[in-house]
């Protein structure tokens, strides 16, 4: 295993603390814990918006902290679901009293676990709610998962949601608000080689020089199907088709896309592949309004992507296109 | 070779095109070239900033153009200098009526072909001024520089030198500002795997399971030792003293540092090394005002990171931290 680590055991603290320093902008790590909250927390009144789920996903959580999206977010250990106590500590430090919203991906570890922090917050008087992402449309259950996965499509009902818990709404409506995105968005990821998890030393799967996984998940593990490499192409047209066909888009619809590195793969493939997303959706006539073209929800450095397509109306676009501060997305006002 | 893409021969050219396609907010590309302009051309009478380079170092370059950075970014194919009428077409694109700064990092390929069009231009009536960035400190010489390769510290450069020509600086002295940041920049990498040019569909060099490159360019090249693979820490201190100790950084310094990937090395790892460098910082009495930590000047899908470290004035941290508005930098107001 090649890695810029010191410790196996230490990597989720160190990272946090340099991570934590470098974004000091937008986050603070709450001392003992492995939380990140905004550096300056929102008015009192507000909805509080918290995230997470295991590490090895960077930017996801701690990224998408600061005005317009998350006001905590919290990092398990690698592709390991934080505990309730640690998820605790996050809904407290976003809590302002107007109640907390979980955003949290459809794994059993991580419903369970924001499950029992929420009963204990509402121990505490903290009024919580939980919306789950399902936007995987490659499988409908998993290793992981009762159901469909949460995967890139998250990061879409943070900046959503956050826009709308930021202008003031209460919090069943930022639910209501999370929920729709959640009924609107789809994704589906394939990886051309694997990664390795810190603790286990060795490749998650291994991949014949010509083969690739289509069908992937966030946590390594390999897809729905093995097949040989094609042109960039062939496989954009075959993920943006499933994922499409699932959401039963139709011409005319108002989009926002992501393509998303799951690590290893560059920018300048990235090109490639939302350039061939522009035309099948032109022929198509889906109207992209948004694209966000990047990492954004990664699985250590597995090469390969995922396409996350997301069906707008004119309250969500707006949300979406709303003011952000984060480390890992930045709208202007 | 396993990689997202179509034809060996149109990676760049359809990598040009959905990137402008998905960076549209801030970029237009030039019909028929490979140069991403301003989507809104800055007013006229103000300084037009140009750079540019093999393409494999996404986001350099186009992802640094918009207000307060560059003007136009010129891709030459993979790992290969841009022609001459290219650059031209970028010094046009840039030309405000106010002179045009080309920012060359120093390869001979680039610094002659920056040379030439930059003749062509003056011959248009163009007024043009080039400085060139020599920031790594492993080579003095290398396969394809004489002198000093330029490397990441080249994105401090049009972050600062961008920021004096929005504010309305001439010519001379938004030059001035670019070589006082070449003066005060150091930076320097290491890889723990190689990547493949896409023509080439082989990888650049070849590495134990246990091995690593210290000292290498942003071109594949190997570095200046190959050594056994330590811990994280072990390798941040020699980076960071190598760079530091060439820039005689000063207990009191103020500086901004750049922990950036060479591609595949993950976020998660990167914070690991920002934490390291801020304890040597705390240690040393540097103070650091910005640290940008992610990918600004890649390799292709290299794995591992450079450490890049800029000694401010008070005029260069104003500048740095004025506002920005491009697909990979963003400071707001």
């Amino acid at each position: 295993m090649k890695k810029v680590i010191n410790e196996v055991d230490h990597v989720v603290d160190e990272s946090l603390d340099g991570l934590a320093a470098a974004f000091a902008p937008w986050v603070r790590r709450i001392e003992g814990t492995h939380v990140l909250a905004r550096a300056v927390a929102k008015p009192s009144g507000r909805v509080g918006l918290v995230s997470g789920g295991g590490s090895g996903h960077e930017p996801a959580h701690g990224g998408y902290v600061g005005e317009g999206m998350l006001d905590a977010a919290v990092a398990g250990e690698v592709f390991t679901s934080p505990t309730p106590d640690q998820i605790l500590e996050g809904i407290r430090a976003a809590d302002h009293g107007a109640g907390v919203l979980c955003v949290v991906k459809n794994y059993t570890g991580d419903v369970m676990n924001f499950d029992i922090a929420a009963e204990l917050a509402k121990e505490e008087g903290i009024e919580v709610r939980q919306v789950v992402v399902n936007d995987d449309v490659a499988v409908e259950d998993s290793l992981y998962t009762s159901g469909r996965r949460g995967i890139a499509g998250t990061v879409f009902v943070h900046k959503i949601a956050g826009a709308a818990a930021e202008r003031g709404d209460d919090l069943a409506t930022v639910a209501a608000v999370a929920e729709r995105v959640i009924a609107n968005v789809r994704s589906m990821g394939l990886a051309l080689a694997p990664c390795t998890v810190p603790a286990r030393g060795e490749p998650t799967f291994t991949l014949g020089e010509d083969e690739i996984e289509v069908g992937i998940g966030i946590h390594g593990e390999p897809g729905v199907r093995r097949e040989p490499l094609r042109r960039a192409d062939d496989l954009t047209d075959e993920l943006l088709d499933r994922v499409t066909s699932d959401l039963g888009l139709e011409s005319g619809a108002s989009i926002a896309v992501m393509v998303n590195s799951m690590g290893a793969t560059p920018l300048l493939e990235l090109g490639i592949v939302a350039r061939r997303v522009y035309q099948v959706a032109a022929e198509r006539g889906w109207h992209i309004r948004t694209a966000w073209v990047g990492e954004y929800m990664t699985s250590l450095e597995m090469a390969g992507y995922s396409i996350t397509v997301l069906r707008l109306d004119d309250e969500l676009a707006a949300l979406l296109e709303a003011p952000a501060s984060t480390a890992a997305v930045r709208v202007a006002r």
